[in-house]
């Protein structure tokens, strides 16, 4: 990186807080995606770790006119490449924005900084609040800013949704470096355009998450887990609208190919407790009193039955809980050295069957092992992709491609949580129509009109 | 209206479907706007009735390519007249486009062209489905289409949110003429920008929303209306926040201060059932369960009494109920001849409290005797500013500004459902910074390049 920009860097952040050796910087030139899959990082980076949304403003200011492209790092807990600078620039992490602002009890609100962590987040409402916040992507590395950015989802999305929901408001800094607020703390608004509902998803390209108002909720006190094997994919798909229609809304309704469980259980030492029958649903509810918990429970077994489910076990003890849930944790552990590619589609839940159905035949097709499990209820279902030696398989292109489209057929979309990022952008041209990304490509240029925010992801 | 307009609109959708003697479209002029507040109706008008979105792609065509501006318009019964022609052009009604597409139980929503009204809605799935709609703004002339592209919102708000939260899929017809499809019947979906939450609440300036799908629920069986007492504002308003941090989550809290009540009980020959005190909250509440439903019943009382209520009433009857909730409703009724505005702030529930404080001290200042009720649980707070014989008071632009800024003052928004429409586009600066509409502007001139689409409402 040239020097003045060091120098111009440094001078708006301190010395300590740029780092330009590239053996120092390692850690921040990568996220969480496949390694086969993973866009080449550019080695002239240099990374910057602002103290506040006064700074960035600045730096983005100076970014902006000299046209040096600046890529956002939340917790780097991502899939799809976006926090992964594949131009020359700089990375801007967000880590030193770590306070807590505002724990607003009588709003069902809190206001953090960007750079919190999920795990901070969660540890401050244990210590400090009976509230909850429902939001949970796997990993407590996340940082709030970018799960904003990324309108992260997880399994409990069946009652809770995704972090869409569940955003208040947030502070911005504006590629063109102006610090703007959208959204408030407030349940109804309709003065003007929606722009906080545009930050959310932005996965850092139209501006810079610096500060998020989150809702919080009221905990319900009996949580219970309950196992329901069936002998096919079909019967257990079917049997899960039937619940909801119910009115029963569990927090998560869990798929899982039985070898899977097995295999996972196996590596960690354990057993799965079913072993009647090949596929399995996993039903975490949360209610507010026992009653209500048994009930639901008792009711879920009951259509499950209707839909000829061959057993069905409720993990009475923590016990017994922690370890269903802990093997679920493990789905990809016995498949992580060899996984090509977990994709990440959704279609409607109704179709969940048939794009079974579908994608065993195009493994078939391949000759290639696809396993899958998901997060049944919403639509969105993880397919492992399997490797050769190690490496993709040489139809591994032709293959995803396929399966987005089969997807794309049912109405579905190639990414339910992940996110467009780096490694699917190419594919927007599958799922959107030339103007519908026209007009994505307006509202980037509207918001960041020299191209300089996160280049590479989503839209350039 | 010039011939070859006229003639060009007649060739795409029939003789029969346009409407070019002013005497005959008086009715598509005007919205519900109080008639003191209403922007004036341009005479050089004329009202086009397309019965399909392939026939408004093409009206849009050609009024893109010959500047003529359309006013797109639902069920009219919005309050800020967005739906009033302003400018010489055409007024688009979406009355033809009428049918239910789909009622689909196994996903839990149902697909409408964009002219089905709420009525309409609400009779098919009471016919055909055990599934409910929850948002409900009132007025069942609404049109779906009209309730998405205001984000509509309502009295359920506290349970059930906004028009937003239950919003899967829009088809819009573009000011340029493409017909595209935003969002999908998918729980998560992270691919490109969202652009459905942009059509949300549009208010028909960014496009024209010809089909939507909703979300739908399973309804709960019971349903109770609790009215409690306070001798003031305030211990009303605290009490509210410690039911919702109990995890009990009404369908909706309505506030009236009972100088209201009694007169809107007094015009339908009726009386309010609560003596003492001097203000009410009316709880709404539906469970599961009989139980759940007597429990958190009681749990409200007991957590309003620790805020000095001074009288609770269950209403045991459906008769009880249903005097209570008509007394609420024509809340309006006995001010109507003489109120000059309403207006539809909403302010952080936290912040009711010192809100209402400030909104008597300024209708002490300008002698208007101001009176409130609303949606508490969201702050959303309806001032009726009074007229003076039967005109707007001469200080009406002077208070309604300071009330305005004094929600603002609190992060409150100037409207909380009502939306921005013609009559509250000229307050924009107060709520937003220069950049802010900057950006609202560039997203405006991104969908709608030629500024064809209801001009004078959000942003030109």
């Amino acid at each position: 990186m040239k020097k003045e920009v060091i120098e111009s860097l440094k001078q708006i952040v301190g010395e300590d807080w740029v780092i330009d050796d590239l053996s120092k910087m390692q850690n921040y030139l990568y996220d969480e995606t496949e390694p086969l899959l993973r866009p080449e990082a550019s080695r002239d980076s240099i990374v910057v770790k602002p103290g506040s949304s006064e700074e960035i403003s600045q730096i983005l200011k100076y970014a902006n006119k000299t046209l040096i492209p600046v890529t956002v790092r939340g917790g780097g807990t991502g899939v799809v490449g976006g926090a992964i600078p594949v131009k020359p620039g700089m990375v801007l992490s967000l880590e030193r924005l770590n306070k807590i602002v505002e724990l607003d009890e009588k709003n069902l609100m809190i206001t953090v900084e960007a750079g919190v962590t999920l795990a901070d987040l969660l540890e401050v409402l244990e210590n400090e609040s009976k509230l909850f916040f429902p939001i949970h992507p796997g990993d407590e590395g996340a940082q709030i800013g970018g799960m904003v950015a990324t309108n992260a989802g997880g399994t409990k999305a069946v009652k809770h949704g995704i972090m869409r929901n569940h955003v208040k408001a947030v502070e911005v800094v504006l590629p063109t470096g102006e610090i703007v607020n959208f959204g408030g703390k407030l349940i109804k608004n309709n003065m003007g355009y929606d722009l906080l509902h545009m930050m959310i998803g932005n996965e850092g390209t139209l501006g810079i998450i610096t500060k998020a108002t989150l809702k919080l909720y009221a905990k319900n006190k009996y949580n219970g887990t309950l196992l329901v094997s069936f002998n096919t994919r079909r019967e257990a798909c079917d049997a899960v609208p039937k619940i909801l229609q119910e009115g029963i809304t569990p927090l998560a309704v869990e798929y899982m190919d039985r070898v899977i469980a097995d295999k996972a259980a196996e590596q960690l030492g354990s057993t799965w407790p079913a072993q009647k029958g090949a596929v399995d649903l996993i039903f975490m509810l949360d209610e507010p009193t026992e009653d209500e918990l048994y009930s639901n429970s008792e009711k879920i077994v009951e259509i499950c039955e209707k839909y000829n489910a061959v057993d069905s076990i409720i993990a009475e003890t923590a016990k017994e809980q922690r370890n269903i849930l802990e093997i679920r944790s493990n789905a990809y552990g016995p498949y992580k050295d060899n996984i090509s590619d977990a994709l990440d589609i959704a279609v409607p839940p109704s179709a969940v069957p048939d794009f079974f159905d579908d994608i065993t035949e195009l493994g078939e097709k391949y000759n290639n092992h696809i396993v899958s499990l998901g997060h049944i209820a919403d639509g969105n279902i993880h397919n492992f992709i399997m490797g050769e030696n190690g490496k993709l398989p040489s139809y591994y292109e032709k293959l995803k491609e396929d399966m987005y489209k089969t997807a794309i057929k049912y109405g579905g979309t190639i990414t339910a949580e992940h996110g467009t990022g780096k490694t699917r952008k190419k594919h927007m041209a599958l799922q959107f129509t030339q103007k519908e990304i026209e007009v994505m490509e307006g509202i980037k240029k509207t918001f960041d009109p020299n191209g300089i925010l996160n280049p590479g992801t989503i839209i350039d």
